[in-house]
């Protein structure tokens, strides 16, 4: 029953260079024991809806204590029944090509 | 401290015309309190986070009952000391443009 | 076989207040003579998929004048044969519900 | 002057399984000679805006053949003078964090 999530926390009142608020972000994600997967433009997380979001919100929480104005962009799949879908959906895609794709 | 969030929640699995699934989270966002817009492609509310996040969760519940696969999209804007951006935002680019808007 | 977008487009550069910028893309929006609604956390245009692309390079390449970090968030929905969606879509839900909301 | 742009693009009418028809996207993606990354939740491409736009419309003419209702969702990241930002942004997390990351 769980949900496949990919989120974005970024700062608008840092200037250009916002990879030090980003770093933060990804160190709780994967400290906080979740499934995860960073990527270029987000990072996604597999679990139940609760914990998913426990996930975003310590992400936002420990933004909050330093910057004025974030924004957080989420996407979420859920499909019944499904699990490891953080890898099984790529996987599925090579699977229909044929052939590796760049991943 | 409040947060603007626009989401958008839908069945994958209904077929092209999902209206009345999407009708019936409108009716538990307009049942739940909570201060809300909606437009053509999401409905923004305005709140705390948790309780923001806990009208999301509502409506992902009352869809999970009957659809098998759902698609979330939410985009959240905080910023601090700010309220009521629901309609601050708009109103503001008026100011700024010196005429009203389509809205 | 016209297209529903939303789509909103902020410096990163600029610091927490971007509302002037934003205000010059809704003025680009607001001349194109698209059909538009503006809400709070997007502008919704509708049109073909070219033209409606087009609104939004212009707007990019607007900002692209003096911001050094944009980022753009879009979310399409296309279906065969629909029309006026821009209005339509909240017009049915409220068809649906026996009620206005608020919009 | 490239940008970074995350795109998933779904069909609404034909059930809950739709991996053919992403895997129909990924192979257009992978045969334009764009530079993409495969992510769970979308795909991440990169280059001018034209070049990025014109893959992602490939992707929904090839949809909208046998698909009548569609959702795309997208999501650009611009930055003045950057390049290779498709590899380069995760690298950067890891370079920061001092230890690799699930990607």
């Amino acid at each position: 029953m769980s949900v496949l999530l990919e989120f974005s926390i970024t700062p608008l009142d840092k200037g250009e260079s916002v990879g030090k608020y980003v770093a933060r972000s990804i160190d709780l994600v994967d400290k906080s024991g979740i499934d995860y997967q960073l990527g270029p433009m987000g990072t996604s997380i597999e679990g139940e809806w609760d914990d998913v979001m426990a996930v975003v919100k310590k992400c936002f929480d420990e933004m909050k204590r330093d910057c004025r104005r974030i924004s957080v962009a989420m996407k979420a799949d859920y499909r019944e029944g499904a699990s490891n879908r953080i890898r099984g959906k790529v996987e599925s895609v090579e699977k229909r090509l044929g052939h590796p794709v760049k991943k």
